[in-house]
């Protein structure tokens, strides 16, 4: 309910939007009221527990509801594909391949109400824009809401988005199951609607080159925006990233006091070693231009057998190493096979590093970049091009060869905890850019 | 049961002996028998499982009335102090201050069989040794059986040694509870046959000049002799101690994708930094001639909220700094203090590393370490000087200005565990250097 004074200067502020730019002013009264509706149906209750909406679960089912509805109240077509990702699609002014803003509904549990969420009401507010002005978009635009996006559920990555291309397999629609109840994945997408049969061929409802560019806007997961007093980022790649959840250190307990130097296999101190040798690595690589993170998450000696008068026989740990770059990543690689055999050698301990996972790491298109940034530029907004460091479906996309960019909005406190802070004037100015995009079309042949 | 051929070599050993060195053979029959006896009274069942001798417990309290059983076989005079300890004088041929053998009768729980009992047995052999020949040592040579030095029970260290010379507080005797069953020390105390209205009225049972010397036979707890294929080691000094034992290092969780260097504040890095850095000043101080030890026992990221994916907000250690000299103490208390302000300066955490305990490092009587390496040599024993990193009853008596020794016997496994491993033939060449030192007496003028 917004006071009369408010509405005013909405007027006063579309007035001057259509002047600067001409693209029609996105909804961001409708995506207010369905970000309030989301957090109050998918809510952990109290307002600082948080939102849960897990994915083909209750939560995530109730999001799909609301933005479908409100997507046929606007006169969208709805598509709904074999693994539930659904499709509003407003037609646009030319034939030809479309541009698609969205990202997932799913949340992480006791998550915020932004993560995923921004990203299709951004769509939706800038498909009711056009509407509300009685305006088409260059080509169509297609808001995509993608399923099961937080692997916390399924354990696996961009079920929903790989799903679309054809490309989850078999073996993981029988075979992974949800964290929260074991209910299987083919089993979930079934109960929510869905076709595994569909999926297990390889079925796709996408093909790459019907669509001209995938724009995924986003809060930012870290403090950058908001340090440097920025409201937008434009990503220029997704990290990929190596990872050892579950390594561990082995050594041998000993007596604190009793055991010289020369005679131990200590644990802690190898760890640490092997710690410190990567951060190192970490300054030189980033001082000489290299995009990295190192983050040793976990570091645990044995709850059982560890005493503070005892050498430490066993450290558990998980490594996880990122970059824009799958260069640095492979140097990475063989610096922590480097500083395994030395610190191995000189504290008689063996490291097990386990199973490695990770993820190619994906560039954001050039000239997508350029014209966003051109756009922001026109529209007096100060975006910063950063690199993303966590997976998105954004990813998918441009691993299927789609022009890809992300929009990240300012947002304080991290994302998946309750505590998520994005201000809706930021994320109207990512809804005003993207509907900017729209109005003129992706430009493929521009020059960076 | 011994087999003929072996109680013939024992002859031709003996024989052999007092040929050597003239004192009287320990008895490390009734040695080898006690140690079964207890063994088997006060074991955890199953061979591997261990033994359990709870302090001012039953386990201790079998083993004392075991070792007094003997006493009183062999004619000894017994005492029993106000805290328990007892004291088994064989009368020596001079008058003046005699020389106490001793050690400790309770275990860790699941403990070795060795770790205490090896000193008093040995002390008990000699005895019996002078006895069985119908001879006399140089002084009265007291065997002294002393009460509760695990200090895993009660948390206080050398209740038994402290109490003979009136040191242990009323505080303590009040609020001390053991871990095992919260029974408080006076109460345990008490229910032994103590009295601890003594004990608080600060009474000795003990002078320090009425001992010339304590000298503690003990299995080394550590792998040094095993590794140089020596016997015996000759304690040059009881090492002290600072410790942490409850630090922890406070960071802030963030996403490890999505937050930047700059932007972090990682508990683990910080505290792997911490612990290299002291490791290095480790090395450093080493090679420079310093008896130094540095161990990081307990080093955990938090079970709940850290994750491979989080940049760690939070790590719980520990610290245990060892050394000899009390002035490396407090040259690595200082380094401490300089890296924690240097990391905590770079890494945007704090250390809080919450009360500092520890003990005074104990320096052993020099003429009397000159002298046991001189019969050890005259033996034709290859003895080595060393320092001695846990903490024994024999720096009570150091404290209190009594000369004082420890005989190291080579052990396999370390201490504390159920696979202590020392052989009955190095126990002896304690037992006999000894033996040697009650029947020639202290020489407390002689130089180095």
């Amino acid at each position: 309910m917004r006071p009369i004074s408010s509405i005013k200067s909405r007027i006063r502020d579309e007035a001057a939007h259509l002047l600067k730019c001409g693209a029609p002013a996105p909804d961001i009264d409708l995506a207010e009221r369905l970000f309030n509706e989301l957090r109050q149906r998918t809510g952990d209750g109290r307002p600082n527990l948080g939102v849960t909406r897990v994915s083909y679960g209750l939560g995530e089912q109730i999001a799909h509801d609301i933005v479908q509805r409100e997507a046929r109240r606007l006169g969208l077509r709805c598509e709904i594909d074999a693994a539930c990702n659904l499709y509003l699609v407003l037609k646009g002014r030319e034939l030809g391949p479309g541009i698609f803003l969205g990202s997932h509904l799913d949340s992480v549990p006791k998550g915020g109400n932004f993560d995923g969420a921004a990203g299709v009401l951004a769509g939706l507010a800038v498909a009711a824009g056009f509407v509300r002005a009685g305006r088409r978009p260059a080509r169509d635009l297609t808001v995509m809401a993608i399923r099961a996006e937080e692997s916390t559920w399924f354990g696996a990555s961009y079920i929903g988005s790989r799903a679309a291309f054809g490309k989850l397999t078999e073996n993981e629609l029988d075979t992974v199951a949800r964290s929260s109840d074991r209910v299987l994945l083919k089993s979930a997408i079934a109960s929510a609607g869905g076709d595994p049969t569909i999926l297990k061929a390889g079925l796709a409802h996408l093909s790459p080159d019907t669509v001209a560019a995938f724009i995924e806007a986003h809060i930012e997961q870290g403090p950058v925006l908001i340090g440097e007093g920025r409201p937008l980022g434009i990503v220029t790649g997704i990290r990929g990233s190596f990872r050892y959840r579950r390594a561990h250190c082995e050594g041998a307990y000993a007596h604190s006091g009793a055991t010289p130097r020369g005679h131990r296999q200590d644990a802690v101190l190898a760890t640490a070693h092997l710690a410190v040798a990567l951060d190192n690595h970490w300054k030189t690589y980033t001082a000489t231009g290299h995009d990295l993170s190192v983050t040793f998450g976990q570091f645990a000696t044995d709850q059982e057998n560890a005493a503070f008068s005892k050498v430490a026989g066993r450290v558990d740990f998980s490594i996880d190493i990122r970059s824009e770059e799958l260069a640095t990543l492979d140097l990475m690689r063989g610096e922590l096979a480097d500083a395994v055999a030395a610190i191995e050698a000189e504290f008689g301990v063996r490291f097990h590093l386990g199973d490695e996972t990770g993820s190619q790491p994906a560039r954001m298109d050039a000239n997508l970049i350029a014209q966003l940034l051109d756009i922001a530029e026109q529209q007096g907004l100060d975006a910063r091009p950063m690199p993303c460091g966590a997976g998105h479906d954004t990813a998918v996309f441009a691993q299927q060869g789609v022009p890809t960019a992300m929009i990240f909005i300012r947002n304080l406190n991290g994302s998946h905890n309750p505590h998520e802070s994005m201000e809706l004037e930021d994320f109207a100015r990512a809804a005003e850019l993207l509907a900017a995009l729209c109005d003129v079309g992706f430009n493929s042949s521009q020059a960076r």
